[in-house]
């Protein structure tokens, strides 16, 4: 019962970045490969950065299904263009959705890895953020997330919430429910209210 | 023989990639060091990648040959220059071959590491093409592999036949050999008749 | 006393490294999270790409300092501004100091894990140098070290020197230190009196 909830987050979090990836590639004149790589690389960039950190196999090579919802994507993409499109706001949902569970899935593994608490959080932080990175990298643009801060202090905040759920020993799924929802709030809080951290002014005009 | 025969096919690969990567770079006003560095990283970035995802020490921490021939490569250019840009279709022919080869390589690598098969065409496909990815990031571009997919769907279609071959007990020779050829076919075929995936149509202006 | 001055200067190259990625995100519009990212990225970037390709545990997971200097100097941007500014001098003089001590850290790691001597020399610049390109990336720009290339020089000329003292059975200690201000002043130099390798003229009009 529980597999089977944390399996359908998981699916649909891979699902959701995939799409994300994808819609962005559109803006880019990108043939149907290269839009499938970019959405693939949304979905499991983060967790492979992070298994490469942990000295883990990376976390796709035992399983084709990250491969295999990345071409679903692609194809509900090209069916569904404008109804995709008008469910934008259910996208975004999703997408929030899969930034808490691959939050919590990597502050997990690092956990069994034996790692200091903090290390955790930044696992957590690099597993839900980094594909995004990658992603805006490969389509030559500044990563959004340098500039739209929520999205990975909504990680750290899913994190230390973890952290505390389990230093007062609530058990792993109440743990990971409540953390992940964390992540999620938060985020939502952040859009809908416009919140944001204040930016770094320039240092000096002749900076760079 | 069937060594030197690899080893020749290697070194090709090798110095078609690293002047592919140095032609990019003097477009972009850098210095030689610059461009040998980009040239280097055209040539070893995909097997390092895989490398690093198959957990093996990277290739060239064991052969310090590639190293030089980037050397080779510079000097080469500085050399000749006119006449390297007169072999412009020779270079592409190498380049072609060289990719054949490195997907070939990936793949029987892969294989060698029990990895399931399609793990092994991934592999093979990140082996020909990540290093023209990571060339392209550095110069600050999107990646050509999006926008010209034949390049990597040219190592997926050589992984497919490589794994075919394979399951019919043909000897590893024949069956890099077979591999390697589809490969190139593939794309020479591909970029002679100017046969492209289509496009992903921008989904929405207000994208990105 | 030979460790505490080792850390001192860890612990300058560092804070020197984070500043420099601060600063530079300052002229991108970045937020404070998006900006310390950056700094934290410049300043570990090159010692993570270098365990990795090792196979060793990144060091930054075993020790928090590095995540903390990049706090303090995130702090100490915001609060000192123009100060940090006037000092540009300084910094700069920080900043080779701790590509000094970098590269002299890669290389020593690298001959503790038995590599050969040119492999180390290829680590020492990694750890000197990546993290820089990383920042570049993230930034969006081409990398300034293809294009003042003394930075990886220095670098190279550093390793070196490191060698041959090894060589001759030099004290490990004396031989980080001259290695370390070869690095330096070799920068130093290069900086002071606009000495800079050539740059590669475009092949050709169409390349790309």
């Amino acid at each position: 019962m529980e597999y089977n909830f944390t399996l359908l987050l998981d699916l649909s979090g891979t699902f959701a970045f995939a799409i994300s990836g994808i819609r962005l590639a559109s803006g880019k004149q990108m043939d149907w490969f290269g839009a499938y790589i970019i959405g693939l690389v949304t979905a499991i960039g983060g967790g492979t950065v992070r298994d490469l950190l942990l000295d883990v196999t990376p976390f796709w090579i035992l399983d084709a299904k990250y491969f295999l919802i990345t071409g679903i994507a692609l194809i509900a993409t090209l069916l569904f263009k404008e109804k995709l499109f008008k469910l934008g706001s259910t996208l975004f949902l999703f997408d929030t959705v899969g930034l808490g569970l691959f939050t919590i899935v990597g502050i997990s593994k690092s956990m069994d890895a034996g790692l200091p608490l903090w290390v955790c959080i930044v696992m957590g932080t690099i597993t839900g953020s980094v594909g995004g990175v990658i992603r805006d990298i490969l389509l030559n643009e500044v990563p959004l997330l340098f500039q739209k801060d929520i999205y990975a202090l909504a990680c750290v905040s899913g994190g230390v919430v973890y952290i505390l759920c389990n230093h007062f020993h609530l058990p792993t799924g109440i743990t990971a429910i409540i953390a992940a929802l964390t992540v999620i709030v938060f985020r939502l809080l952040a859009v809908k209210y416009h919140i944001h951290l204040p930016k770094l002014q320039a240092l000096d005009a002749k900076s760079k």
